[in-house]
């Protein structure tokens, strides 16, 4: 053990020095000025011009996802998907609300991490993006029509929801792993019994080809390791699903130590195409659970929850041939599949090398039974019998590799802090670049793919210190875009990013900007309190309910003057926005109420509760700079005493 | 009102006209191959070098205020001020919430407008940063220190504070200015009473010069006008403060018609010194009332909230010499003055044409008491008398005007979409550039100071379309940086901006960069829960209250196992993060919880509330990728039912 403890801290005072260094390594880079005017036209986007990829990055902390351009590194929208927005109410609004159900009441907030594109073939093909939600485990999937959160499917059985949300070649599943084993199902028991009662659910999501909707198929209930990512096999391998392990020695505290003994962890070999027949043979057993599925439906303009009860579990030690152990070096972080689906890299981040497994020789392995024992019933496979290869790298700490069209891989090393080139195949270092600093996952478009675009790689780095001008104690993180398409990389841009983006994933701009929806058209609005006329604008009372259905088109509320309304009513504004041009949309905001501001856009209602404390009369206005008369969008209400008895009126002004 | 009706209906059309164009007016500018090489070159921050300013943007209806540098365009951080922000937990820790609190109770978020950067003898000086709640009337401070939000004060008697937060040249005030008029004191009252019976409150709050705290010395009780931009006097001008006023009409209901028949409206010139002296001399009334004044103590890392009970108001027709209102073409919005402070600039948004106003001559004019009449007793203005020329744009609708360091005037057009550049004194237009589209403010770094730099211009557009990858219906809002350093702008980039930025400040880096604060010092962390030494953390209980005092240091948390809680419990996690190096933040996420995440910076603590509601082992993690054993650092909760009698245990095995 002391010895281990020993190489993680040489290895962590490592990370000091190289990220303590100045940015002057990064000047040198820039400091040639033909260099620079070149580097400077390559991430230049004029105005007027766009740029060719998008890219999605995850929040974390933030919880939600974001949208940049590439080469420009400019951010393009903040979707937000598992916490609340001010800017668009998500969250907030009567409609938006349901989106944030879980099993454990409404969760605010959340910490995003791994979005991956949906793929056809084992392309990307542009149709939806999903994400996982790691605290209070969900998965999300995101129109990439709308950029708007159309569905997000709580993960019973989990905790720390990060091996999560990677698709299979055709969208077949999502898949969502636990990071931390629990029992399952939850019972209180002491923390010390963790070990070999504790459990590990993978869980496979069934995606709906057509409308892309989400079901929990199977969860294969594992050994009690930590599942730390994941990816699918793709092209040969397709039907597997791969996910490195970590702390496969069980322990329960300090595990900066303790889950750093054994030489070796595991890649899990997860046959789902076997597992699926099972199921769907009847195998299984069904679990009563309680998980919230929570829909937004595009046309009422209204997400709603619902609680399943129940979950169909698997153990892997029934299904002969469903799952696998690959030996792979210690504590592996990343767990990557190249286009061709043949080689499996484990990057080993206490490692200094890479250990690349062969899918064939792992089926040949299979096949003849070359066993090195079992852990609780599921076999372990031989290192050495299904070693591809190693690459050398001289790095320290790689944590994930991604691969561009050309037959190389790089993998981020995050200790060394550095991007590695290296060939599929001959395992040969061509090419190493130093990162500011720390960097954590790399993407390259469609680099988790069958077939990547290996123009650019963009690194995410953990550590941002001296990159920016300074911000106080809290900066932003940072990524860094290299420019592949020579032999050797070349560093050409820094740019900061929002929230704590942990994984990203790309796509050719032309795969989906001509489908990108411009507004929501007004016909088709079936919200129950919609006004798709001004003259239908009205306001009713039932109790202490009010419901105002209102309108806004430039530059009118209407109704615009209200009364009637009393202290302790309970006043839904139910707004619509009549526009039907592209990018107008209008805002509404009602002094001091607590969901008191909303942004919507051309066709769409949205909902706000206002309760009214104190008697006066109270303005309202646009919160959207929408017109030459946008100061003069504004109205008034009216709040009278509780006991008044002044009935409801309005004007229509606007008509 | 015909007239003026189809007036407004043709200037419309002209802002549908223009803002439909395609974007290849956009490329033209960038299709010359030399051209776009050196306008890449401009904006190009290379990696490892620095942006030369700091622009600083308000958030609109995100309720934030974000960090820019120029001039890449890249986003540093985003501030949270009037609104709960996921990422750092600003709103949902028991430490910040109180920061949101108001006589309305909690607001969860705001629309925030216009940001200004506290002077010294009409310099920027970079101590703090203003900015306006505009939908809950509040004013912020945020330390260009910490670059975290310090203090919120709200303004009573106030509704739609949008005439706001503008500093005196010695940070003296900052200002707030109602937007709407209410009755004052609210009262329950007719809406079609307005006229003649409402007010309209300006502001005035004293800032201390050593800690920056505010406190609201008078409010001037103005007529029932709205009230839309204001900026100080400066320099000779200096002890005066000037606010755009519209709907002098005092119209209640479809304003869009009924605000605009007057020919002119006002600017009200308001002698603060003159106010100040007889406040001094025990002059004004005290009037009941109720506001939040909230206060965030970076030593505690806490805020507290506390409610004020009463507010001096002034009425201007008791103060000879106060208040003076000048005439100024049709529905000004910006009320801008030069460098000098003799110009005042009324940008009749409704008018082709820009008026400028002499401050000599209005000090003539009043000493001559050449009036033309009066507004509910205070006097105005000849317009002859005080007009000391007037810019023919050729353009529709002026916004908002800044100056550079050369006697240039640069204003913004929204109705015809570009920025115009005028000679300060001689009135003549030098210069126009479309913008891109429907532009609203501008800014030019010191454009409202006595000494800007006038490097570059940054247009604020309205509406976004074509400009960047499409992202659905909702985008975000674009920026357009100018060259303006030749005799002709230079449109040299477009970048999106987060929210719905209204206005913007900026100053050059040098002047603020190496007073940025680097960390939380923990020997000054004076939180009553911190641990500055892993052997202090500690589990106490108090009935069904359980305190955790935890810390975090790379890579473990102390304790990291804890048995004893009960479900019902109400479970205070206050965090302490042991770091003391630059840019090593922990996180904390506890599954389900409804504050269940938080990240914490060097030397801080943070508290979050849990209420486990079912019984189980529940882990918690890191959620900053922290080092090469981040994935490590995570602990177990066991939760036992609400009967169990175990008591509280955990492990300190972090020491």
């Amino acid at each position: 053990m002391k010895t281990t403890f020993k190489l993680i801290m040489l290895l962590l005072s490592a990370t000091f020095l190289l990220s303590s260094c100045g940015n002057n390594n990064g000047k040198s880079s820039g400091s040639d000025g033909a260099l620079r005017s070149s580097n400077a036209e390559k991430v230049y986007v004029a105005p007027g011009e766009h740029d060719e990829f998008y890219a999605f990055m995850s929040g974390g902390y933030s919880g939600n996802l974001t949208v940049y351009g590439l080469p420009s590194g400019r951010m393009f929208k903040e979707i937000p998907v598992f916490s609340q927005f001010p800017t668009s109410g998500y969250g907030y609004s009567e409609e938006t609300v349901p989106m944030l159900n879980t099993s454990f009441g409404f969760v605010p907030w959340d910490d995003s991490h791994h979005p991956d594109i949906s793929q056809t073939n084992g392309e990307l093909d542009g149709r939806w993006i999903f994400i996982n939600g790691n605290n209070t485990p969900r998965i999300a999937r995101i129109s990439l029509k709308t950029f708007e959160t159309e569905e997000i499917i709580e993960v019973p059985n989990s905790a720390g929801n990060h091996s999560s949300s990677f698709v299979t070649e055709n969208t077949e599943y999502v898949v969502a792993g636990t990071r931390f084993s629990i029992p399952v199902p939850q019972k209180d028991m002491p923390i010390s019994e963790y070990k070999g009662n504790f459990k590990g659910a993978l869980s496979f999501i069934k995606v709906d080809q057509e409308t892309g909707r989400m079901a929990i198929k199977f969860q294969v209930l594992m050994p009690g390791f930590n599942y730390d990512l994941s990816h699918p096999g793709r092209n040969k391998s397709h039907g597997w699903f791969f996910f490195t392990t970590y702390n496969t020695e069980e322990a329960n505290s300090l595990l900066e130590v303790n889950a750093s003994q054994n030489d070796k962890d595991f890649i899990a070999a997860i046959n789902w195409k076997k597992i699926e027949e099972y199921v769907n043979n009847g195998g299984g057993k069904i679990m009563p659970t309680n998980y919230a599925h929570n829909v937004y439906d595009e046309h009422s303009h209204s997400a709603t929850s619902t609680m399943i009860k129940e979950v169909l579990t698997v153990d892997p030690t029934e299904i002969p041939g469903a799952v696998y152990l690959l030996p792979t070096p210690k504590s592996p972080h990343g767990c990557d599949v190249d286009p061709s689906g043949e080689y499996i890299i484990g990057n080993g981040k206490l490692s200094a090398d890479l250990t690349i497994h062969s899918f064939t020789k792992m089926l040949d392995a299979i096949e003849n039974k070359k066993f090195d024992g079992d852990a609780y019933g599921i076999p372990i496979l031989n290192f050495e019998d299904i070693l591809a290869g190693t690459v050398k790298s001289g790095g320290l700490g790689p944590l994930h590799t991604e691969f561009d069209d050309k037959g190389n891989a790089y993998t981020t090393f995050f200790i060394s802090s550095e991007v590695v080139k290296w060939k599929v195949g001959t395992w040969e270092v061509i090419d190493r670049k130093p990162t500011y600093y720390s960097v954590g996952h790399l993407m390259i478009p469609g680099g988790n793919s069958r077939k990547p675009f290996g123009k650019y790689v963009v690194a995410m780095n953990k550590i941002t210190k001296d990159r920016y001008l300074p911000t106080g104690p809290e900066l932003e993180h940072s990524a860094q875009l290299y420019d592949i398409t020579g032999d050797k990389m070349e560093l050409i841009y820094d740019f900061p990013t929002h929230g704590e983006p942990h994984y990203a994933a790309a796509i050719p701009a032309d795969l989906i900007k001509d489908n990108s929806q411009k507004i929501y058209r007004l016909d088709e609005n079936k919200h129950p309190y919609a006004v798709t006329n001004q003259s239908d604008a009205k306001v009713t009372r039932n109790g202490n309910e009010v419901h105002i259905s209102m309108s806004m088109i430039r530059s009118h509320f209407t109704p615009d003057n209200i009364e009637g309304i009393k202290v302790g009513d309970k006043v839904y504004f139910h707004i619509t926005n009549l526009e039907q041009d592209f990018d107008v949309p209008h805002g509404f905001a009602m002094i001091g109420a607590n969901t008191s501001e909303i942004l919507v856009m051309p066709g769409q209602t949205k909902t706000i509760l206002w309760e009214p404390k104190q008697v006066g009369v109270w303005p309202f206005y646009c919160t959207d700079f929408c017109s030459a008369l946008h100061q003069e969008m504004q109205g008034y209400i009216r709040v009278s005493p509780k006991e008044s008895n002044i009935d409801l009126s309005w004007s229509l002004d606007g008509e």
